[in-house]
């Protein structure tokens, strides 16, 4: 995983420099925000998807996981927002808003989500007949994932339902579970598919992705959680005890900590023996499960 | 352009509809601002220059279009948001975001750029193997005319024009052209380019249109500054004199008006001069340029 992530350090820091423009401001609102340290999950998950399919020369893929990054920062520069979760702190550093304003901040993010698509386009432009059937596929999995019926939909209910007026959505195990699963799972599924699609997978192995997909989708969300429950702010790089001082529905104030995790038990023995049927070396995805069952941050 | 008007809303009518779900809001939102009786000169543009190339019937190049009238309304609803432009009204009606709250807004524009990637992905991926090509040319144009080095690009610098503190860009006259051709124009021309790729134009023809849209996106800008400085603001449906109380460098403030008048009479003809070459039925966009000229809205 590490050397997968260098090599994705390595092609992000290639494909986006600040360059001497009028707009010189906007680049650097957005590399503060796509070099601030992320974890990089859903591009290595897309990287490491490819290459049980093909193999780990990631030329061919490398330019759909740089657009995954893009929008999954996108997303978290317009979720600080003031108007929405407005949040200072973000992985310790202060939020793309409370450095560059929220002007910039806003076009930051609409920049990044738009450059996802330059990105994706050039990609498909410049390819191959054969690769380019699978990169088409692959850029409207992204999209969908990424949209109104997706991540941004997620979001909407999920700001809904902290609204005091008569727009508001009340929470219930439900609503819940369709915030996270658009929320969160829809692009972590996404970038699972995107990585299967342009390796080569065909359509029995993608729908064995896809429910791998939508399971560690939920599984990342309950330790989110579990650590705004009992992880340590320090490693986290945000305040903890958030929702519960927000009343906010979350797995451990629907079911409890104990019971909580055991369902994220469940669901880890799920993902695992889904992938079982693949029939190829899912040793790393074995792992990530592992690593989202204990993540510190 | 009336027909192709019409054209277009029946297709945009059909193409997105409100429907029931969790996150319909986001839906009544986005359909507030798409409906919100626009002029659609970017999807006319679009359409009327496929016609010049193919014909009239507009079913290979009508996603496009729609896509264009997506990327133009989701620009409006964050310009007009409080961090930028701070506006109440546009069109005479209430702005988004006065309407759906800022966070609604913030994501509706979200949504709807990337509702026009969406869009386009799919037409791309159900297309035969002629048009596909065609399509991918299109979409890399108009991608990356509404990004960080387009229309985005120009935003920023607008934004930066308007400040008090270091971070602010003084504005001359290089840098207001930079603002009109990066803000406006280039996603005019992306309109036009567009229009003529899938059309099918060739390299020499779509060279002629390039230079057509580069200076009607100036006729655009230039209609304006002289509408803020002589319109009607009941037919505008927004204030009139904002830029000379804002004391914002403008064509008028350059170059008072009776100037203005002229550079924008003789691009008018340098507009109809280029297209000449063309050697196709150019009268709809000789029209374009008069209607420019004398627009009052």
């Amino acid at each position: 995983m590490k050397n997968t992530k260098e090599i994705f350090e390595l092609a992000l820091n290639a494909k986006f420099k600040t360059k001497e423009c009028p707009q010189k401001k906007i680049y650097e609102s957005i590399g503060y925000s796509l070099f601030a340290g992320g974890k990089r999950i859903r591009p290595i998950l897309c990287m490491k998807m490819y290459e049980i399919f093909q193999n780990d020369d990631y030329d061919d893929v490398i330019d759909f996981a740089i657009s995954l990054e893009m929008i999954h920062t996108y997303s978290l520069i317009h979720d600080d927002l003031p108007a929405m979760d407005n949040d200072d702190y973000r992985r310790g550093k202060l939020t793309n808003h409370k450095v560059f304003k929220e002007d910039i901040a806003i076009l930051a993010g609409d920049g990044l989500l738009n450059l996802a698509y330059e990105n994706m386009f050039e990609k498909i432009l410049s390819s191959s007949e054969k690769n380019r059937d699978r990169y088409i596929r692959a850029a409207k999995i992204i999209s969908d994932s990424a949209g109104i019926d997706g991540m941004i939909g997620g979001q909407v209910v999920d700001m809904l339902s902290e609204r005091n007026d008569e727009s508001r959505i009340e929470l219930n195990k439900e609503i819940l579970e369709y915030i996270h699963i658009n929320k969160t799972s829809k692009l972590i599924e996404a970038s699972l598919l995107s990585g299967a699609v342009i390796g080569g997978a065909i359509d029995e192995e993608i729908d064995i992705v896809r429910e791998y997909g939508r399971i560690i989708g939920q599984l990342f969300q309950i330790r989110d959680d579990i650590l705004d429950e009992i992880g340590d702010s320090e490693k986290l790089g945000k305040s903890v005890g958030i929702d519960k001082r927000n009343n906010k529905l979350t797995y451990i104030s629907l079911y409890g900590l104990d019971k909580t995790i055991e369902i994220a038990e469940k669901l880890a023995l799920d993902a695992k023996k889904c992938l079982q049927s693949l029939d190829r070396d899912i040793s790393f995805f074995e792992n990530m499960v592992d690593y989202l069952m204990t993540r510190e941050k």
